[in-house]
């Protein structure tokens, strides 16, 4: 017999219809960008979406064919929301390029994902002009600015201006419906190692991602909002705040190619900013401004810190001198981005604040539409008693399942069932279900069988008065397989020993997990986009000799 | 060229994954029921989720097949859960019947829909006994009790033990994946006029609705809530909270039958609820018990209140009086129900706290999932100014699009474009997407060309100090086609006359909307479900001549 089915309108989760419910139900919410021109740019819901549509117009006359891609290099601003819902409503696919990265990194990104166009902003236009010849498949270049601000002469062949072709439309132009597993976005991870890979996301995957961003236990958004992502627009849609702000209504603070303390805190307030998402790095440039100038802010209440792990004393500051609830999260390219955030229950209520804060210190809580485990290497799930550590698998709605233009499948099995993304994150969960990174599974330091976290390690270096930065990594010991090395980067002026670095965990961790030795250098080789190299550290450490070998 | 379609996990939206992610992620967190045996019961997430495995054994058990109707004539209670999971999760479609519907309409409703298991609570066994030789399709009787509680004899052929049928399953049972356009419910409307008719949710547009239902803007929901609905199970999925609660993993506080203003307040205290949900004639008892007892609430933070109208004087008490945020909320079994709810957002805030005040008292604003328009009789949308009134008519992911075992689409045209559902409602909305309904289409009254709406009349009416109920409806005029007449229900013991409560329509509306007469009488006529039938009252004085006629 067959099942009944349900009687329910069939609507396609389409991301256009983000914006058009802005512009119908928040149409005079402001969208604020600080543009790379230099000035400021206030224009509505309303008026974006029109615009947008106006681009969807404008990607038509090109000649762009459904599936095509639409690169951009471009900081956060409102053309670049105009051009995420202008190609993907228009069933093409925006191509997010990360411009921090190596230029030949970025050429061969272009050229993998087969790039039709590519928008850019003023700021980019000399590396534009220096990949051009390289960049085998596109076909349009588009300067993001006005006539204006168009460059006396090129070296490009044709350089299209965004604001002509804008006018050019007159928005009289239908979002269409389609397939909901049409991509709508393209982002490459920023690996490691090997070339960068891509992650094809779908208006479902974006829309599901969307409602599950909002929700009060993840980052909350309601239409009191205003709303300022630091975390950039190439960084993986920056978090998907250009989809759930539209969503709830928020008024949108866009802030440009400055993000310097300076010019946060003054955006901040200027815009009665709520709430705001980024990596701990901009946050201390924000603090250092404020300690230095004896400043508050009047409205910010709560931020996102994710993209690396947020230090504790950061955590502390925010939340007990400046006010601001500080959810930690975490999430990958693989994820859309959001996998778990940090927030109490009330099951916590009856905790000490100390044991509260520790809580609030690990990676959080998954929303509801991803579920996680840990495996061992078998692919037997662990405990979650807070204590086993093994390789953290997700699974859900806004997961990849293959990257883009590759068919193998990178899942794994968890208890003989399939479909499991692997993260490559090594992690605990407790029994209400927080979440604690502990390590990357190749960063992992195996000492006599048992494994070490280089992240502990690292935390408990970083909180020495004297130390800048530092990276644990293991190192071959004849006895113990691997043991511990410590890299430092001294604070500029301090003095300090190995002994002394080393005699700082004594307490702090168990005695076995100490590092053997200790190194100092003048950097730590990083990636472009600010992720610590450890194979490179490795590499440089191979023959390093430990003093207990 | 076709289009690039998105490289993500294909996972449907299934019911049983929300009760899964609450086991899993917050499986510690209660659920805790008043039980129709009399006693408070309490259970977990986790322990409930097993037993709704058990449950979709026992169906199986019993010989269901995909598609089959599970009836429920139960209270909010964890067996009613148990059974909302149990079935659906299983391919199940369950149907949820009002029992305070007339005996004769509840076996109509039950055999329109086939149903093959019926499930009801102690408090119904009469009933059921009665009804039993009617239900033509109800194969299994099944008692929400344990053995104790069975009773000795029964008219019954064969009636089944809940608790039994339990107590002899494994739980050795995976959640299955399938069509997430499948249904899994059934709720008849409660109609004024006709035969009720059913909506079919799927599981998809349930999952929306539970999404769209928990975030910030519509009811709040956090895994920091402790959630009392007070709103049925048999009324449209108690407004969606048991699936809404498991989604956040927030702690469930279940009634049971009992819902004066006694056993509710004791719950909300003894419970530490946050939040609940319900119509307005449930918080006028908890209101006069606490007034009664000089009682303040140490826990409750807000409630949603809709199925009718919230009166302005009600609001304002639980907000002044007993700090309780009223989100004000409007919806239809067809829309699953959520449509609309009323928080302002930041363009509010500079208004004045009266302003204010007035917009709460709307209906509010769409949840992303919905869009809403109000049309003239051609079709045509009407101006969003807050003035323009016309029929209000919806689409979105949890609309029904026709009506169980039907296949006309009772769908309308709006500027052209098909397929808004037509809700029955006369509205207007305001340039900030604040809706207000202004009458029932069938009840407003047209004055010479004039609409007047019947709830501002009746609004008015039950301001003053000698009105109990007042119902507005229109009586045939000579000249002007349509005068609105006032009905009066006095409260007990007070003295007023028609010309008393006609002159205290002075200066609190337009003078020719004012009402030609006056009837007291002593009982309004009302459906199962609470409702004034209208066109019962109609009927009734459709005879009356007015002074002015």
């Amino acid at each position: 017999m067959s099942a009944l089915m349900g009687q329910m309108m069939q609507m396609p989760l389409m991301i256009s219809s983000l914006i058009q419910h802005a512009a119908r139900h928040s149409g005079s919410t402001e969208v604020v960008s600080k543009r790379v021109e230099g000035d400021m740019h206030r224009t509505t819901w309303a008026e974006l979406e029109l615009r947008s549509r106006k681009m969807a117009q404008v990607f038509a006359r090109l000649g762009c064919q459904p599936g095509d891609r639409v690169a951009t290099l471009a900081w956060n601003g409102y053309r670049h929301v105009e051009i995420y819902y202008g190609s993907s409503g228009s069933q093409l696919v925006v191509h997010t390029i990360n411009p921090r990265l190596f230029p030949e990194q970025i050429a061969w990104i272009a050229n993998d994902a087969a790039d039709s166009v590519l928008c850019f902003d003023l700021s980019f236009l000399p590396l534009v002009e220096k990949l051009a010849g390289e960049l085998k498949t596109v076909k349009h270049f588009v300067l993001m600015t006005d006539r204006a601000h168009m460059p006396a002469s090129t070296t490009l062949a044709k350089l299209l201006c965004y604001e002509d072709m804008v006018a050019a439309e007159d928005g009289a132009y239908a979002w269409p419906s389609f397939d909901e597993n049409t991509a709508c976005t393209l982002c490459y991870t920023s690996g490691t190692t090997g070339n960068p890979k891509g992650a094809v996301y779908s208006h479902r995957s974006t829309v599901l991602h969307a409602y599950g961003a909002a929700l009060p236990d993840a980052m909350n958004c309601s239409s009191r909002d205003v709303i300022l992502p630091v975390v950039p627009m190439f960084h993986v849609n920056a978090w998907g705040i250009p989809y759930s702000a539209p969503l709830v209504g928020a008024k949108l603070v866009l802030p440009g190619p400055h993000l310097d303390g300076k010019s946060m805190f003054e955006m901040f307030e200027s815009e009665r900013v709520t709430f705001s998402a980024g990596v701990p790095t901009v946050w201390l440039g924000v603090l250092t401004y404020m300690k230095a100038n004896q400043l508050k802010f009047s409205s910010l209440k709560r931020t996102v810190i994710g993209g690396s792990a947020c230090p504790p004393a950061m955590m502390k500051t925010l939340q007990d001198d400046f006010g601001v609830e500080v959810i930690h999260a975490w999430g990958m390219t693989e994820l859309s981005p959001l996998g778990t955030l940090s927030k109490l229950t009330s099951r916590q209520d009856h905790l000490s604040k100390e044991a509260q804060q520790r809580l609030l210190e690990k990676q959080g809580r998954v929303v509801y539409g991803i579920d996680m485990a840990i495996i061992d290497d078998a692919g037997k799930s662990l405990p979650w008693d807070g204590v086993a550590s093994g390789d953290l698998v997700v699974r859900g709605h806004w997961v990849i399942s293959s990257y883009f233009g590759k068919t193998e499948s990178p899942m794994v099995t968890v208890d003989g069932e399939p479909g499991w993304f692997p993260t490559g994150d090594v992690a605990t969960i407790d029994a209400d279900g927080f979440m604690q990174i502990t390590d990357r599974s190749k960063d992992v330091i195996k000492s006599g069988g048992e494994w070490i976290s280089s992240i502990d390690l690292e935390n408990i270096a970083m909180a020495h008065p004297a130390v800048h930065e530092a990276a644990a990594i293991s190192c071959r010991h004849p006895k113990w397989d691997e043991r511990p090395l410590l890299v430092v980067v001294k604070k500029p002026g301090a003095e300090t020993t190995a002994a002394d670095i080393l005699g700082f965990f004594d307490g702090r961790i168990a005695k076995w997990q100490i590092p053997d030795d200790v190194v100092f250098v003048d950097e730590l080789p990083h990636t472009a986009t600010g992720k610590l190299q450890k194979l490179k550290l490795r590499e440089m450490f191979k023959d390093h000799k430990l003093p207990t070998a």
